[in-house]
């Protein structure tokens, strides 16, 4: 036992009394609702911490043994302890959970990227998201042995019946952007491919080759090791596309700092951007608002996967029927310079 | 008892016979030091998840019965459920907080910003630390009661013996702005300033008052109500500023939107900035570089805050002796637009 301390859970009609208000006034004044004075709201709240009242959502998790705690765990760099909290899609995934789990009551334990059994073993969750799943992933066997509800942020590798997951429209998002880049007049769009055992650089390279395929362009990829540095493996995967002959007019890549390998690859090879070639990239880096020039991305939308995940999960918690455990987020084009067709060039030429 | 399951310890030398090296080569290639070939280095992270080896930090909290968890909470404002994370210094802070504990082989729970004893008294956790300590914090008490290990963000208003915290420098802060102004031409500095029982608005008054003082400028200071709106009532505040006789030639604020806010009023007043009105707050807020004109801001460095909280819990929690229980960050200012001195005017006139 953890404290023999007990602690009695103050009802709403306490804080009513204590506040000589109704209970409605109560519920209004926790919950930013009905009309009420400032100093009747001042009031109910006092009461309520006087009495040290919780909303009703902590109070119902906690009802039944439950933690009151949602998990947040990455596993897609295995036993690399890479602070994914400083890759901006990660990032805002992890601030939007906090936001998503705090609005329902819950509260959020953010684990470390490298797997450690203890921490499952000695930490009580009520469920879990689980961030970018891989192939025969440790953690799904984890909690899945311990049956723990779970919530996939992207779809797993070998997804099983029952498995529940969030993950953004990927072939949606990337239709987005190679449509953009045909309108400013792109014919051969080259794509900077990552090679990693999560779903998401194969979902993106099947809805890029279908895409081709429709509109009889050619598929033009090279692709490189996403571990250990990203960096320089990309940069040089865009130096062969921009060797091939006839050069690409585009280049798109898909992770957070693609854009930038991109610029700089262009760089390298003396090409001017967008004169000379397009380039985009899927990202949440505001710092892509600012570069030179500006890169039109696609934003993954990570604040409404955050949401979708915490608000699945906890409707698993509670065992919820007629959810819907497969859910999408539509992604969003972001236009930004580096894809804006120069005015005078291809006038009649194609 | 959460579980029956016993964990075995799998040691550092258990890991390098399955990997078949040294276990100099396993530490190196755990803790990425050394000159290791990538395929060794595969093989022993391979072996060390095989086995679900942990880093030695984690193994050491969870040693002694520790949970391996850090508490991240802030009750600033109290009852309300305030989405702190939507806050560029709060959500920056969380980040910063999530990266140092999963550093060193914790995990990071974050509470919603509502108190609730109960997650209090259900979950398990080595340490706390406390966001923005207000008069006579509940959660101060409430965890000197249960004897955890706590640091706080901010100093809290009625310090004891032993307390330790981590705090911007905010004096530095305000004196760095204000040289900067008046370096820019400005000689009459109005500042908007918030009323709230944290310790940071009188910190800031004190620095503005005493600077003014040695420098024989006027102390132009309005006060506003920063709950339960500050927009609306800093804007006001703003505006009696700007409707003094003499007119202030510059305007600061202390909280995130305050630039925002002075922006609206000095539009209200027709005033152009920075012709004829210099404008800075202090803010994490990466939209200010991107405002019409860009403003000037100051950093208190909330990654560097975070970082420090963590590393003096963890040495609290391990009863260190000889640490610095107070510990000062260096704010950074960012000069832009919105304070640079126009070329043309006060040529002598001054």
């Amino acid at each position: 036992m953890k404290s023999t301390h007990v602690w009695r859970r103050p009802t709403l009609g306490a804080v009513a009394a204590r506040a000589g208000v109704s209970t409605a006034t109560v519920s209004n004044a926790l919950n930013s609702t009905g009309r009420l004075s400032e100093a009747t709201r001042q009031r109910v709240l006092a009461a309520a911490r006087e009495l040290g009242y919780a909303p009703a959502s902590t109070a119902r998790a906690l009802a039944h043994g439950g933690s009151g705690v949602l998990g947040l765990t990455m596993t897609t760099y295995g036993d690399l302890p890479v602070p994914y909290t400083e890759i901006p899609y990660y990032a805002q995934l992890a601030l939007g959970a906090m936001a998503a789990a705090h609005e329902r009551g819950y509260m959020l334990m953010v684990m470390p990227s490298s797997l450690s059994p203890w921490m499952w073993l000695n930490t009580p969750m009520d469920g879990v998201i689980h961030v970018a799943p891989r192939a025969e992933d440790p953690v799904r066997s984890l909690l899945r042995e311990r049956g723990i509800p779970m919530v996939s942020e992207g779809r797993p590798p070998q997804p099983r019946w029952g498995d529940a997951w969030v993950e953004t429209d990927h072939e949606a998002g990337l239709r987005l952007l190679l449509d953009h880049l045909a309108e400013a007049g792109a014919r051969r769009i080259g794509l900077s491919q990552p090679l990693h055992d999560d779903e998401y650089p194969g979902q993106v390279g099947r809805a890029y080759a279908s895409w081709c395929a429709e509109r009889d362009m050619p598929a033009l990829v090279e692709e490189y090791a996403s571990m250990p540095d990203y960096f320089t493996a990309e940069r040089d995967a865009v130096s062969r596309l921009l060797h091939r002959d006839p050069r690409p007019d585009a280049v798109i890549g898909i992770y957070s700092d693609s854009g930038h390998n991109i610029l700089a690859a262009a760089r390298d090879h003396g090409l001017r951007v967008p004169r000379d070639l397009l380039v985009a990239c899927i990202s949440e880096d505001p710092d892509y608002a600012m570069t030179t020039p500006p890169v039109t991305t696609i934003s993954l939308r990570p604040d409404r996967v955050s949401d979708e995940a915490v608000d699945l999960l906890i409707a698993l918690i509670n065992a919820r029927s007629g959810v819907d455990r497969r859910r999408l987020v539509q992604p969003v084009l972001a236009p930004r310079r580096s894809t804006r067709r120069p005015v005078r060039q291809r006038n009649g030429a194609r």
